[in-house]
């Protein structure tokens, strides 16, 4: 077995998506998606067998906000044709995380040895895909700057539409900002809806149902400063909510924050035309 | 039984969404849809038995400019809660076109007593919804004033992507612009993507294998006059196609021209906000 070079995020950030996918294919990078491939959609996954695929598909295309639909495979095929050709949804995430009974049971690499015939790949948009238009854009996001931060995640008191056996809360992510670029945050974002869009809720926290800021359920605690508001959008983190709440008996996400790599623009547009 | 009055096309154009399907539930209005509950969105129509339900809604996603999807009911509900609450599929429609084996068998104005608990509606975008927003914006067209002239549809070479047991050829749509108008026409359209969005093909129909405008596959004729071009959109009719492409055992529509009236505002700033 010949010795493969190390390999960084700024390494990472201006490769093309197969080139990341492969990186991560080989075992090489197996850190969070963040910065990767910079320009392209990264992707929440969720594998579910089929008896319960339709009713998961219904489920999203009822919850476009925090489950924009981006690609859905066939059973048994784990390419996703239309957003990432040539890809393979069991090695090109990063980390997996599996759930069984509505608990996460474990965190794997590789999840070839899991794949069954009826198992189909959901991916959904994700804000990654959208934080660099906004840095871009002059919005401070610390998160994309030091290696270390997140945004905060929280379980909601806003509830999902119901579709066959799913149903649950929707998980939102949360990054202080400036009130004097609010407006701008939140004309950026409305823009790209496949990447949850504009925000769900902007100020109080209590408004849905969040009691205290530093009590995070995923990702990192963000303070909110002097001047600050924080600004809640909907998160793809959802789906593990959902299959907590319903206790699912089967379905295998990424890792939060260990997002798949698709080959889609963030900005796109000739997307309508095309 | 209380005798009806009769009602017109001229009454339904500015009745709410609720009222219009409640005259067409009463069986007082059979005809096309054209100008009903003018600002709201009318859908194509797509009833299959659950089997091929996850098969059809993949279709769907992976053919958005023909299929965009709507609302999609649970299995066995004739509700579809997402787009127009309270509503009722099986006598909701003016006019229903029933396939089996892939060729159309009847036409019927209610079909209660063809529902299962196995049925799905798909709710799919009409051009319709967007010749409205056309026509203000100083675009003419005919089929909009005159009671007996509709736009032209045809089966045409561009394939949609398949998915499961559905494939077949996209059905276009085509109407006569101004060459003077045809930037407009272009950027309109493409800002409403529920609706088909922006054409798939401008100027020499044998491009998308269309040999003789005049052999309409449905619709009515419409002659391209001196200055004018024929400009060719996605057309929802698309699923009737497939339906006989691939001879699938069964499928309820809409008869072409005689969409449901969903509560969802053709213009809506706030889609996204909400």
């Amino acid at each position: 077995m010949t010795e493969r070079a190390a390999v960084s995020r700024a390494d990472l950030e201006r490769r093309r998506p197969t080139e990341v996918r492969q990186v991560i294919r080989e075992g090489r990078w197996t850190g969070n998606s963040k910065r990767l491939a910079l320009g392209c959609e990264q992707a929440n996954i969720a594998i579910l067998p089929e008896r319960h695929a339709f009713d998961f598909m219904r489920f999203c295309q009822r919850n476009p906000k925090p489950l924009p639909l981006i690609d859905v495979t066939d059973p048994g095929d784990p390419e996703p044709a239309l957003s990432a050709p040539g890809a393979d949804i069991r090695t090109d995430v990063p980390a997996y995380r599996v759930y069984r009974d509505g608990e996460a049971v474990e965190d794997l690499t590789d999840i070839r040895h899991l794949w069954r015939d009826d198992h189909v790949a959901f991916l959904t948009g994700c804000n990654l895909s959208v934080d660099q238009v906004m840095l871009e854009a002059g919005i401070p996001l610390p998160h994309l700057i030091r290696e270390e931060a997140w945004p905060s995640q929280y379980v909601s008191s806003i509830r999902c539409r119901p579709a066959g056996v799913f149903h649950g809360p929707q998980v939102v992510s949360m990054r202080p900002i400036p009130e004097t670029l609010l407006v701008k945050v939140i004309g950026i974002t409305g823009r790209f809806p496949r990447s949850h869009g504009a925000p769900l809720h902007v100020g109080d926290p209590a408004g849905i149902g969040i009691e205290d800021l530093a009590r995070i359920d995923w990702g990192k605690p963000n303070a909110v400063g002097p001047g600050e508001v924080p600004v809640f959008w909907a998160c793809g983190i959802t789906a593990q909510a959902v299959a907590r709440a319903v206790r699912i008996p089967e379905m295998i996400t990424h890792k939060p924050g260990h997002m798949f790599v698709t080959d889609l623009p963030v900005i796109d547009p000739t997307r309508d035309a095309a």
